[in-house]
């Protein structure tokens, strides 16, 4: 195998999902491919950690610090939503619902990982709770031991300020059938349940 | 979706077998990767047009011209092996067995896709043929309607010159069980029988 080529698939493999045989098959599509596609693609990603930044207000990535987000007037100062990453901030926003604020916490606590409270970005949420005018904390976390040990964690380290502190309803998701729910998710759905009144 | 990240996701996106959720996936692990390891990839995929070129000679895909094997004295300038495409040459060369040429026809016929004799890279085997030592073209294209075309048509193309035109073989592969191979498999590897005394 000619070096160029050798060179690009073995950085590819090293690609998540990525296999030696998947990354040789793509050194080719790439080679075959419009050059300015390629030659593009490759100047967006070798300038990718350049154009990007965390915003220092709730540590969402970023173009711009703070972040579209922060930075817009439109959006309600009132409600915080904490989210473990990224991803999870951007579904949430997809969604369309969601009018206020977010903070990322860039993790969730897994002590049996060696995450403890310090690992994660509390020190800026609480700094926001402080100054900011807000009025609730929305906890986004997945239902999972390390989400209900991250929601407890907030919900007492936020005790002791005048606000509300929610978190996301846990149940059977939209357009599923009970029959394939597993227990846990029935349980939760069920201790959740609304009146209907 | 922020511009740095919304680009190089929609970039991925245009691999083959990448969609969008996975684009998106990759975009964040290049992220969180480490920032040399995404600059070095980024670079190797924006030159590798310019790094790489057709042998004049073979037509295989090289760092220079003429390509390695074809500038290997090494190399038995009495075989020449025909293959479809790259990849093909490359599986041939990892069996480590030939040590002969290559020729690499970037293609098959196939008169239903549009691609005639024109298309592909025969007048310079036919050239090679003329001015080089050669005494066999053995034809390494697969076994299928375009292969056998493509062969047919290697056949009679060189059937002109003083030299032996053969095929690689074709039946069960090694390790297969005849009870699942196909009987187009099987009616190749009866009638390509060899006498074993």
């Amino acid at each position: 195998m000619i070096g160029a080529i050798k060179e690009v698939a073995e950085l590819l493999a090293r690609l998540p999902g990525v296999g030696k045989r998947t990354a040789t098959r793509l050194a080719f599509h790439l080679l075959k491919s419009n050059p300015d596609y390629v030659a593009q693609l490759g100047y967006a990603i070798s300038t990718f950690h350049e154009r990007v930044c965390d915003c220092s207000v709730c540590a969402n990535i970023s173009d711009i610090d703070p972040c579209e987000i922060c930075a817009d007037p439109a959006r309600d100062n009132k409600q915080i939503c904490v989210v473990e990453s990224v991803p999870d901030l951007w579904a949430i926003e997809n969604s369309g619902t969601f009018r206020g604020k977010f903070h990322v916490l860039h993790g969730l606590l897994s002590p049996l990982d060696g995450i403890g409270p310090d690992d994660l970005n509390l020190n800026k949420l609480i700094h926001r709770v402080r100054n900011e005018e807000v009025k609730e904390v929305i906890i986004a976390v997945r239902p999972s031991v390390e989400g209900e040990a991250t929601a407890l964690l907030l919900k007492q380290t936020l005790s002791s300020y005048p606000i509300k502190v929610t978190r996301i309803a846990s149940g059977i998701p939209h357009g599923s059938e009970l029959e394939y729910s597993d227990s846990r998710t029935l349980i939760r759905a069920l201790d959740d349940r609304r009146d209907m009144s």
